[in-house]
């Protein structure tokens, strides 16, 4: 496949999927939302689970892509991290809340979407991890469970974009308690300067 | 309405929607998994969003009396909360995550499902809120600052639902990273026995 036409019904999907939700998302919407026909779409994908795995796959790359952290300080690459999960995202360029959202609510009836959104959260709970032990090896943090504070800052962030998404909360409340927090853990705010 | 129709269909949505989601709920198949015809329902509830609202009732004065606590003493409250929160749900009688999850993803949609959801949430901030300020008046807690607390606690909820009813993930888990937590911030672990 060429891939503007895919981009194209991607970002056509992640449009529908913030207008109408997974309940209404149909191969005819998306086609209104692009210039392709829904006979078009169909040659590219056969089912609609089919372009919603491929949908999960663009934004999990994002997603990756924006956690990805030149820092070498374990301190930098924890307030990147903090950085890149709080942001508030444009919808047009991430779809991400919304579109996360409804693709989790269909988690439990998908197999499918599940182990892609497991995936996901192991990818970032190891990152978690790995900032949290370098940053104690090398004295900046104190002793504490690496697994432990990953854990918390998961669900934290689950609980945080669940909000943002279903109750309009902004992140930046969530993301000031979850740093007071860490402080707590780690005894160094991630809200604060690095001085090296 | 007779009050045991009501708890029929109550019962029968909650089925269709733990087994089917919100996009696979149709008035059919609330009739099929009830004694009920699809005119009989209609008879009561004009529309599916009417029906879901009245379920959205029954699931929050269900929740609301899980958290009703006798406790006086802050720390039994705080670990009756806890309890509540993270007792494993029998889908049968409490339909809670999976159905709470499904309604949650169309809150960006409607309005009413959004306005109830920010109902329950300022419910239970209230309630961690006033918990955390009665052990601190009392003197069970260290000082910190009750709503920051209770912000805290109410997005692991969210988190921690979602992390269940999505990646199956078990609550367990949560309810410990968060009792180590909430050790930090009160200087008390939820976890541990009251000693009179």
């Amino acid at each position: 496949m060429k891939s503007e036409t895919k981009s194209e019904i991607i970002d056509a999907t992640n449009r529908v999927l913030c207008k109408h939700g997974y309940a209404g998302l149909t191969m005819q919407k998306i086609a209104d939302e692009s210039s392709l026909t829904t006979a078009a779409i169909h040659y590219h994908f056969d089912t609609k689970e089919e372009l919603l795995n491929a949908f999960l796959d663009n934004l999990i790359e994002r997603f990756t892509s924006k956690l990805a952290s030149e820092a070498t300080d374990p301190r930098e690459r924890l307030t990147a991290f903090l950085d890149a999960v709080f942001s508030s995202p444009n919808p047009d360029v991430d779809g991400f809340p919304v579109a996360i959202m409804e693709l989790k609510s269909q988690a439990p009836f998908q197999t499918l979407f599940r182990e892609r959104f497991l995936d996901l959260d192991d990818m970032v709970r190891e990152i978690v991890v790995d900032i949290v032990a370098d940053g104690i090896d090398e004295g900046h943090f104190e002793e504490t469970d690496p697994n432990e504070v990953a854990g918390l800052v998961t669900t934290t962030i689950n609980g945080a974009h669940a909000r943002k998404v279903a109750l309009g909360e902004p992140l930046d409340e969530t993301r000031h308690v979850l740093e007071t927090t860490l402080e707590l853990h780690l005894g160094w705010n991630p809200g604060s300067e690095v001085v090296a």
